[in-house]
């Protein structure tokens, strides 16, 4: 059966989280929903990632296996219009028909993610929901810098969530990045996988770092504890998006 | 009696309007509520630019006059406090005391406004409500070398509209540029003044110019023919933001 891939944009405010739930507004849900009114299939859709309520995706990567072959073009442009019937903050961005071996979760080999902190005084407005709001000056360097410390293979049972399924703790961390533009601080993470929470329990920790109460030399002991209760704080689902999944 | 200046960023998908209204939520009215729960003071703020139903902005400025003398950092703390609190998607940026011959309207020299096209075939859903989707792909460079016939003192009528209470639609425009960045149109436009609706309307008839249907030459004639029917579009206000404002 004809195999589509679907890129999607996402705005995590709007829905408790990627995954279909009953009586919840959901990124799953939405897209399924489209399809169905687009092609009149009822379909699974499997995801790159399954983000948390509140989290946001400029780049998740979905499958689904439809029992009719369509125009990737029309079929991406059916489901958008029905998305934007049903005010979804949802938008396929890309669509095309891939080989029935292709697994937006399984094949994939690298997620990337963006974390962003509005590092003012004053609250978001603009941004409200699509930013962590951190009034205290943090220092982006000292957080680039001990960011650094986090890279490779390890253990991140400190930076995994108690809720956390996947049977390892052993993941390699290939990119923590921490950069400035003038009021947002931007984290970009980069890994062939992550554990449930890792990057907003990793920012969490970082802000530590920024702000002066942790240095470099702590950020690295609590990874090396393997122990959850030394992360420095989980941050908001806010500020974070799954910009692009490589295969 | 001290006087302050207020610069406010907000969201005005939230709102009817800068302009207070009964019954309608206005971003006027919040920021008055917040400097009433602040304060104590019922106040009247005047701002650079009574902005339209869901416009926004990362630089409004307003000033209020209050009976009392405040520390203007405090006093800025204390109105975000209650704007969030109240869940506004308003937040005041920065706020100093200044002289009693100060007027956001009247002594503002050059008002800076932003307008962003999301142009691209799906629609927007992270920045839906703050971007103006066009799925035909527009030439920028096109727009921008026509956007450059606009410039001067000319009579502005084409681009102005009907409910405009200005004197004259005589106005000096003095920076209208039309870049891109990545899917992103933004055409920035600068002046003394502007008339009512006037960006959204030369952002209309420059679109018509970035997809074709339109030469440079058509937009002087509509420009010279002073005459409104003759304006291309009305652009939609979800692309438009008020940025700065000069003293």
């Amino acid at each position: 059966m004809p195999r589509y891939r679907l890129d999607i944009e996402y705005d995590g405010r709007a829905y408790a989280g990627w995954q279909r739930q009953a009586d919840l507004a959901t990124v799953q849900g939405a897209v399924e929903k489209a399809i169905l009114s687009a092609t009149g299939e009822t379909v699974t859709i499997r995801a790159a990632g399954r983000t948390d309520a509140g989290v946001h995706a400029t780049g998740q990567v979905a499958h689904a296996t439809l029992e009719r072959e369509w125009d990737a073009f029309k079929l991406q442009g059916a489901v958008n219009a029905h998305l934007k019937l049903a005010a979804e903050a949802v938008a396929v961005l890309a669509c095309e028909q891939v080989a029935d071996t292709f697994d937006a979760r399984f094949s994939a080999t690298s997620r990337h993610y963006l974390y962003v902190i509005l590092n003012r005084r004053a609250p978001a407005a603009l941004m409200r929901g699509n930013v962590w709001h951190v009034p205290k000056v943090l220092n982006e360097a000292a957080m680039h810098e001990a960011a650094q410390r986090l890279l490779g293979k390890h253990d991140f049972t400190t930076f995994r969530s108690v809720q956390c399924q996947s049977d390892s703790p052993v993941k390699t961390l290939d990119r923590l990045d921490v950069t400035r533009d003038g009021d947002l601080i931007e984290v970009r993470a980069s890994a062939r996988s992550f554990l449930h929470n890792q990057v907003r329990s990793m920012v969490g920790s970082l802000k530590k770092v920024g702000e002066g109460a942790w240095s470099a030399d702590d950020l690295e002991a609590a990874l090396k504890a393997a122990d959850r209760a030394r992360c420095g704080q989980v941050a908001p689902p806010d500020g974070l998006y799954l910009t692009r999944v490589d295969y």
